[in-house]
């Protein structure tokens, strides 16, 4: 993979060039050549005092374009090491949502300066009550309105002496009095039309739209499932508010994505990277390790009931976390289809029960397989034709075990409206762990003479 | 969630009633009055018998619609129940990247004589050479382009002429002689420019491309990191092809997502749903368990040959498969952490040896700290406190294991050209089970007169 992908490396030397030199001038200069994208990119690789010396030698608007490319925690690191009055005309220049981010995550004492400082924070300020992850708080408000009575020639002028270079160019919002969205059209549509013509004759009056304090990924599934490439945001009175556009929903669901990858393998904070410190991969680590230390010790306790079982048949404990392993990895398996198809919306909760029936059948099926290859195999290894039907039963046992548990977890948890994908591998494998145990186990203390007649 | 997020419940029970009553044409007028999209969502819980009685009732240029809105198999099934002139002029007036996916899914028989039926074929076979995971397979041929030599006034009359409902309306392509890509601008600029400018005085000149034979991955990971809408695609000659659009690529980066939750989760086939046929479940799912099931019983082989140790202390069977518990735990959260960061971008493989040292130290310290705690606590357990340290030393040991596998195999498979997810639970669980038994036991082995002091 490429780092920059339309930069070519030869200009990111010489700009490295010039800043290991303390060239920072020269550096900004060849610096606006490339795009904001690539900026950013380049700009957190360097140190703390680099990123300083930069900045200080470019353009206000140049460096807001990169704080729009940036991420928060990134923005916010490379913020803080700003003046306040040279970060207030900065905030300024950014995008409106990106810029109630940054506001959003200075410390209380910062935000209240920064803003004073600021000459427009009236874009800024009405989105800081929106919690990130909410529609308003992924929404910009640098959009263009027409009104119904406008005449698309009129319309036409005021795009024109609009010079704001709006984040969501294609679609126009038509709001009528008191500001409430009543329509849309698009720039197409506009071009097409014959100039006299009313804005109110050419708009689409079926707007789809989401409410400023819905979750975002509601906003994203209207904006996939509908092809749309923005999304007009209102509040509780059909006012309209702002506009979610395109890019900001890709990064809505790489993110939900994420989430998803990370939950499914016991990682509870979706910021860490594998080059994340220590202290922050400790916290979003440990707990689930320890969490499966302590379901694992309980496998171990189940165990330890059957503690005599080994010392006469010693053979039974190679075998144990064979079944084990096996549910385990079956439950995956479930958790993983479900999870997805419940973030991709192609699983009806109403329908569980078929579901589950279904995913039961399959697992019967693959237990029975499975069982039979293993349990044969096992028992001509061990010259023991009952330790290969234990082991054979115990594996269709703990593959239907697996199957239920695999499927129930995350449509439970999602039916009590918590994450599916927290039906991750620690929870669900303490199940099919213990239970794994417990059948083969069983099975061996019931099957123990005839076992021991092969011994 | 709604199943229907613009499309009240009322109307679509009204469709249902119609057609469960056999009155279709009812229906089909009913289906007109709610979007393609949701009309695609009911469509596919109707019966192969109901979707072709309602498919008749539609108007052509509505069925393209739904067929553009459902998935390639889903269109697929809907075709093939159609007698073939009809579904030509269904395809004649389907989006032509999506017409070509299908003509492609077709039996090669009935390509051929779809073909002969359709009317415009020339839009839809240039695309048909494209495998469906490259830039060419994704774009649509259908798109707006403008010379350099037009003036606007032109452009913009032109523009009105084209009745075209173009997939990519905002970008304007500007192509010179023999159809080379020389530049874009968007319909703002257009109606912002003086009439009588020329097109290449107001388009840019630096358009970010790919070529067609490039993977959509490529494709999407531009637009995600420039903030594209759309991105033109030519072939070796420059020549411009086709325009790839916002939606195309949001559907990209899903599918990317589950590939990776489903190869994470050891699902080797992605079209697989909780609700997919037995078959299709056997075929996805059972490939990966029986090689997990090889792989455990290496594990047994691994613990087979400490047999001895069991009869002598049968506790050792207890506490063997918290380690390996632990490390597969371990190991998926790194694997996670790699895997999702290689398909963002974030990750330099450049920098392999500094984020496995990173790895390999949060993994100690993280060894560290349960390595003590479940130690003393199952020395107290069991009244054995060397019995613990073995415990403790075998976590802390399969930790390091677990951090440098679940590492380095996700990077080693991307650097040699394979997907990191490969390196899923089965493959790496693998080796931090068989490695965590040899730890655990051999431990034992050595610590074993200590431990029996205490029995």
């Amino acid at each position: 993979m490429e780092e920059y992908l339309e930069t070519s490396p030869k200009i990111i030397a010489e700009i490295r060039d010039y800043i290991t030199h303390g060239e920072f001038r020269s550096a900004a200069d060849l610096f606006g050549q490339i795009l904001p994208a690539d900026q950013a990119k380049f700009f957190i690789t360097l140190t703390a005092e680099e990123q300083r010396h930069l900045l200080t030698a470019m353009e206000i608007p140049d460096i807001a374009d990169i704080f729009d490319e940036l991420d928060d925690q990134q923005t916010l690191d490379a913020a803080n090491n700003l003046p306040l009055p040279f970060l207030a005309d900065i905030i300024d220049d950014m995008d409106p949502d990106e810029a109630a981010d940054l506001l959003g995550d200075l410390s209380g004492k910062d935000v209240r300066r920064t803003i004073s400082f600021m000459e427009e924070p009236e874009e800024v300020l009405p989105l800081l009550r929106y919690p990130d992850d909410t529609a308003g708080g992924r929404m910009t408000t640098d959009f263009l309105v027409l009104r119904p009575e406008e005449t698309v020639e009129e319309a036409i002028r005021d795009l024109r002496k609009s010079d704001r270079e709006s984040d969501v160019p294609y679609y126009l919002f038509v709001v009528g009095d008191s500001g409430s969205l009543i329509g849309v059209t698009g720039l197409r549509e506009l071009v097409s039309a014959e100039p006299e013509q009313a804005i109110a004759s050419i708009m689409n009056t079926h707007v789809i739209q989401i409410e400023d304090m819905e979750d975002q990924e509601e906003a994203a599934r209207l904006m996939k499932h509908y092809d749309l490439s923005a999304l007009p945001v209102v509040d509780r009175n059909q006012r309209l508010k702002g506009v979610i556009s395109h890019d900001d929903i890709l990064d809505v669901l790489v993110d939900e994505s994420t989430e998803d990858i990370y939950r499914l393998a016991s990682v509870s904070d979706t910021a860490i990277e594998p080059e994340s410190g220590l202290g922050r991969q400790l916290r979003g680590r440990l707990p689930w390790l320890l969490l499966n230390t302590v379901t694992a010790l309980f496998g171990s306790w189940v165990i330890s009931n059957f503690g005599d079982l080994f010392v006469q048949v010693a053979v039974l404990a190679f075998f144990q976390s064979v079944v084990a392993s096996q549910g385990g990895s079956a439950a995956s398996q479930n958790v993983a289809m479900i999870v997805r198809g419940l973030a991709l919306g192609k699983i009806d909760i109403s329908k569980a029960w078929p579901i589950m029936l279904r995913q039961v059948a399959v697992g019967m099926m693959i237990g029975v397989m499975i069982g039979v290859i293993v349990g044969v195999g096992v028992g001509y290894w061990q010259s023991n034709p009952i330790l290969g039907l234990v082991l054979g039963l115990a594996l269709l046992g703990n593959m239907l075990v697996a199957s239920f548990v695999g499927t129930l977890a995350p449509i439970v948890l999602q039916a009590v409206g918590q994450d599916p994908a927290l039906a991750s591998s620690v929870l669900v494998t303490a199940m099919t762990d213990s239970l794994g145990f417990l059948i083969f186990l069983s099975l061996a203390q019931i099957f123990l003479p005839l076992i021991q007649q092969y011994m």
